[in-house]
């Protein structure tokens, strides 16, 4: 049993409701939202080797490589390239059929806000103590309103002082069971965080989803090494059914526990979300670039290189990315894929 | 006596109330605002030969020479260009200065609408019978709302069918004068449209101005010609004091007289009323350019060549030109200035 965690990075997804700034090129987690450094780097500093953490895997596909490349500098990590996209459950497949059966694999989104990392770490700490007991760990994200966009877990038996065994997973609810949920306490978000040991992680595959993981397994062996990069076999991933890890894994097997985390943790979700966490001036505006605003308040302003001026204006968001221009209330930020639809 | 009327076009002034389009290199009447021509091409075909008119005198600055002959085309006219900004009065004393005492010079802002051209002439028409009598002719335009942003005049003695004489020019009324003179009625708004024998401006210059035609008398004397342009000379010129038409001439002369028309008349002050006068859509937004509106109603979008998606908003303007994007309510259209000041 080794003492390091091993950080797996998914930066395979893109989505559009960052959209224009996220879009088929350049997806969310390599933006710059919350600060000068992009949602991917912050996430690869959130596990540092001085704190017990060997070099993270970047597990991304093609046309993602030359943007991790370019952000990680002169960091030391590994790539494990995707030939195509098969959702995040046959992504981890790959992570575990390379890494050795001790190994505490810690999967982590690469589009994800954790403001404290402090409690992250603390997190973690409780997490490769049941990781270690053959727990599958996944953070739960102590709800703070009745989102209905997160996926929630229920708490089973306590396991100490480490969290719980969870009893089950709740899809995405109406609003009155996530009031019911966030009045009851007991559940938390889903974060899509997991933390497990490599060869626990293995046999739960080749029990509940064993297509995915003998394709991954088959991509990884006939897979084609460039220097710190292993590129899966196209021929063979493709053959691994799509699922996500929530489905393929974490609801069927029967030793998953839950850590509660107060972390200071955010999707980044939309451009509201972005607004919430961004600093701001004194009218609540959170500007990026040359933006000149004349009575106008708790607006997000992104310019894109251009040069943007509000008169009056107040809580929308304005960003421009290359030749597009969005202009929307921050409230209707869920709408902004009508737009993203359109143009992409 | 000649029975062609003379037009001269004011091309002087540039204005910041619909930045960013209008700004320093390129003015308003130079953008098409209202449809593919622009506000000065629309006021050249305003008055055309075959109608009566002359081919026009176009007065311009040295810096809007080369938008006025891009914008001509192969139509007749000759230029009188203004070394330096000295305001109306001067700029119409070259035009004076130039012309045959009999000539009926029509002096024409480049940068209004007018709706109903067949209403414009018929007043031209009324004019012109009153301009033979010597009167100083301007034509007032019939209000249909209090408007505080325009000077008023007040009839006199009615001069037979034709219009008739001015009691008093008004400065920017307040809101309760305004609402007061259009209960009354009898008061129309100061458009800036003049018509006048040019002998008796010149006399007119002479008793109530008399250095301001002198400077340009002998500015015109001196000047250059080239090809079908006069450029006056700057050293003559320069020594014009700065003065409108109407405080130099129009509140002092004691032979002035109102024609009055109803002839769909704006002189296009702010992004609301170019959105007013503007074709629009089922749902009144009026579109310039490449722009997705998704439950949007009764914006001004004006893309400059970008794409702008709009998502839920509501009566903004969203102006982009070049680097510039400015977005507004447009019921704040009169505080463009804050940004424009700030910007350029």
């Amino acid at each position: 049993m080794t003492d390091m965690i091993q950080p797996v990075i998914l930066c395979g997804g893109a989505g559009t409701r960052l959209w224009p700034e996220s879009r088929g090129h350049r997806a969310k987690q390599f933006l710059p939202l919350t600060g000068a450094q992009s949602l991917f780097q912050q996430t690869v500093q959130r596990a540092p080797a001085d704190t017990g953490f060997a070099p993270p895997i970047i597990l991304c596909g093609d046309a993602h490589v030359a943007a991790v490349r370019d952000q990680m500098g002169v960091c030391e990590a590994s790539l494990l390239v995707e030939p195509m996209p098969r959702n995040t459950a046959a992504a981890i497949a790959l992570a575990v059929a390379r890494a050795d059966a001790d190994t505490l694999l810690l999967i982590m989104p690469s589009d994800h806000v954790i403001a404290d990392v402090a409690a992250f770490h603390t997190a973690i700490a409780r997490g490769a103590r049941l990781a270690r007991q053959d727990w599958i760990v996944t953070f739960g994200i102590t709800p703070d309103a009745p989102e209905t966009g997160f996926g929630y877990i229920a708490n089973g038996a306590s396991l100490g002082e480490d969290g719980f065994a969870v009893d089950r997973f709740i899809e995405k609810p109406p609003l009155a069971d996530a009031q019911a949920m966030l009045a009851a306490g007991g559940y938390s978000w889903n974060a899509g965080i997991f933390l497990f040991r490599a060869g626990r992680m293995r046999d739960a595959m080749l029990t509940h989803c064993r297509a995915i993981f003998e394709a991954a397994d088959r991509a990884v062996a006939a897979g084609m090494v460039d220097g710190d990069a292993l590129y899966a076999d196209p021929v063979h991933f493709a053959t691994a059914p799509s699922d996500s890890i929530d489905y393929a894994v974490m609801e069927k097997d029967d030793r998953v526990a839950v850590v509660p985390a107060a972390m200071g943790w955010s999707d980044l979700g939309s451009w509201q979300a972005v607004h919430t966490l961004a600093p701001k001036d004194a009218a609540d505006n959170a500007i990026t670039g040359d933006a000149f605003l004349h009575d106008s308040h708790g607006n997000l302003v992104r310019t894109g290189g251009k040069r943007v001026s509000l008169v009056g204006m107040d809580h929308v968001a304005v960003i421009v990315d290359g030749d597009d221009i969005l202009v929307m209330p921050l409230a209707r930020s869920q709408d902004v894929r009508a737009a993203a639809k359109a143009r992409e």
